[in-house]
């Protein structure tokens, strides 16, 4: 997607090897417009995969996810890092580790927020190692969805979360891929 | 908000005379034509606010704060519960004590997504008791920010959160306003 390689290109900031920083109007500050075009194009890519609901984890995948939802018209379902102390009957959960914070949590849903059969869009701000797409699909499974399709707003395709994703079976589409990174340098993967 | 009580009479669940249960629609499943419709409201009732960003707390607040940004076209602003590992630079943190999760989190911002004189729309999902609404102004304005309005989609009344921010000087608006809950019920502060 040129629009969000562009704005990676001008607003990202690559610290190191592994880390880029997006927070300028992806994660911290958010570039509306830039969310609504990005919602646009999931719906466009996953349009055949007849979605009847789309998910994500919180908290940086709800903005590109309500977007996408919206446009595809089906209700959103954010996925939980913790139980809150009322969410507490018929509750799902499976543990995933997170790389960046060097530590477990447990994602979490209400059984009754997924009908069996239905076909799941998970969609996520970014892929790495894969731990946070495959414990969302894990979960989604668990309740009885389908996930017909996972779409990714920014992958780091040097990391093995989108090879992993693939040779399990999911159809995954990534809006900007990243092929490296080195401090202050962005390498993309070429897009088609 | 008509259609936003409607669906709290629907679909919301008192459990004591504390909680009101919204995660069919609000907070946990999502319904995504709702939440544009309660940014069109957020829009119009700020219409005259000179709102230069719209700000929030993650992660229940990101979803209502993103319809509403977009529709004024103005960035988002999410802060954040707690410093990630990545964001070490330059940073404003204030104390708040959550009250539902009966322990204190780090408020947290990056300094260079506030201007000088920005005139910030804050909008919640819900206001209690105001821990989480009194601590994002205060950091709004540590970062030089004026909170121009404060826009909630669910004020529990009965609670001391809307009469502190207003005995503050804030211009609160809530969409829907509880006056009572009790197992099974819920009162609306009558409209206008």
């Amino acid at each position: 997607m040129r629009e969000l390689e562009d704005k990676i290109r001008t607003f990202g900031k690559a610290l190191n090897e592994d880390v880029l920083l997006v927070d300028m109007f992806l994660n911290h500050q958010v570039d509306c417009e830039l969310m609504d075009h990005i919602g646009d194009e999931f719906a466009r890519l996953f349009a055949d995969a007849g979605i009847t609901r789309v998910a994500t984890v919180e908290a940086s995948g709800i903005a590109p996810a309500l977007m996408c939802a919206l446009k595809m018209r089906v209700p959103l379902l954010v996925l939980k890092k913790s139980a809150s102390a009322i969410m507490n009957e018929n509750v799902l959960q499976t543990e995933v580790f997170s790389f960046t914070k060097q530590k477990s949590y447990l994602l979490t849903m209400k059984q009754e927020y997924m009908l069996p059969g239905d076909r799941v869009l998970l969609i996520d701000d970014f892929l790495a190692n894969g731990e946070a797409a495959l414990g969302a699909s894990r979960l989604i499974e668990q309740a009885g969805g389908i996930v017909s399709g996972i779409g990714i707003v920014i992958s780091k395709s040097f990391q093995p979360g989108l090879k992993r994703l693939r040779e399990a079976g999911y159809n995954v589409k990534a809006l900007a891929e990243i092929a490296g990174l080195q401090k202050d340098h962005i390498e993309f993967v070429p897009e088609g």
